[in-house]
């Protein structure tokens, strides 16, 4: 869980983190920037801060933030219904992405969140630059992190059913409560 | 048609475009961008040029530059076998677009290309300026025109099958034909 006044300054740091990438969005849109700790109370750490700009049946765009040194936690995409389960190109903007798939452990330059290990099985790692981006065919366990200098990224996605999506830390709630 | 040498020049043009706009493209997709004249041979009036980021069999992402003064010609995204037809979010990066769509006429700061009315039957006219966007539903007709300034837009949809897209002008080739 996150305070109202942790939500509140972590958008904000958001919002002028996609701004200063040259993304451009209204002041509404900053004000919906969802801020997620999956139910880990270490934002910090492990966390992402996610700006939908569309969301319908069949597509979604969203703008992924991550602050420096902070960690997307394992997970992947499952089948929901007719639906394969997500498709997902990550497009980077701004800052470094460390990613990290299923294939051959190349675990170099990326760092595992202490005590965490456990939770990030997916040791393949790919390093994405600005204008640099990757598919994630559906079911594809993944998880990713930015370093020093933080990193904003576009997701482009079929339908997003973020409430559904499944992690490796059994610790996980998707959904962030926010209290006070 | 267009010749190699305008395709060139073009392709410059709208990749200065889209830097300029702040979207970070790579030297490979500058080179790739598509030249579109709608096989009408004034490219300057009617035409679009359009770099593909994404392009899967469920999800299409694209760039779209409007030169100034260039309307791309009414057109809709047909049903194909199972798909209802593609579902596109256009969203304004730099410059104003002038979109027009079915529903009352109230065209009004848009301009028709000339000697081309019978071609531009939609007259709801919806004027989008940079990180403003419209959702257009499979099959509903809409043409887009830029002004002194020109436009750069993402286009966010469902699978592009570019070549099975109908227009109102009978004239219209989807596909441009490059010369010399």
């Amino acid at each position: 869980m996150i305070t109202r006044q942790q939500q509140k300054a972590a958008r904000k740091r958001a919002a002028e983190a996609i701004r200063q990438a040259g993304v451009k969005i209204t002041d509404e849109e900053a004000n919906s920037i969802e801020v997620v700790d999956f139910g880990l109370n270490q934002l910090e750490r492990e966390g992402v801060q996610v700006l939908t700009l569309v969301q319908t049946e069949r597509i979604s765009v969203k703008v992924l933030v991550l602050f420096p040194n902070q960690t997307e936690p394992e997970h992947w995409h499952p089948p929901v219904e007719d639906d394969p389960g997500k498709e997902e190109t990550v497009r980077v903007v701004a800052g470094s992405v460390y990613f990290f798939t299923s294939g051959e452990d190349t675990f170099q330059e990326g760092f595992m969140v202490e005590g965490k290990a456990h939770c990030y099985s997916m040791r393949h790692e790919i390093i994405l630059k600005p204008s640099e981006q990757i598919t994630l065919a559906p079911g594809e366990k993944h998880w990713f992190q930015a370093h020093d200098e933080g990193a904003v990224m576009y997701s482009f996605s079929t339908i997003a059913r973020d409430a559904l999506d499944q992690f490796t830390d059994p610790n996980i709630e998707r959904i962030t409560r926010i209290v006070k």
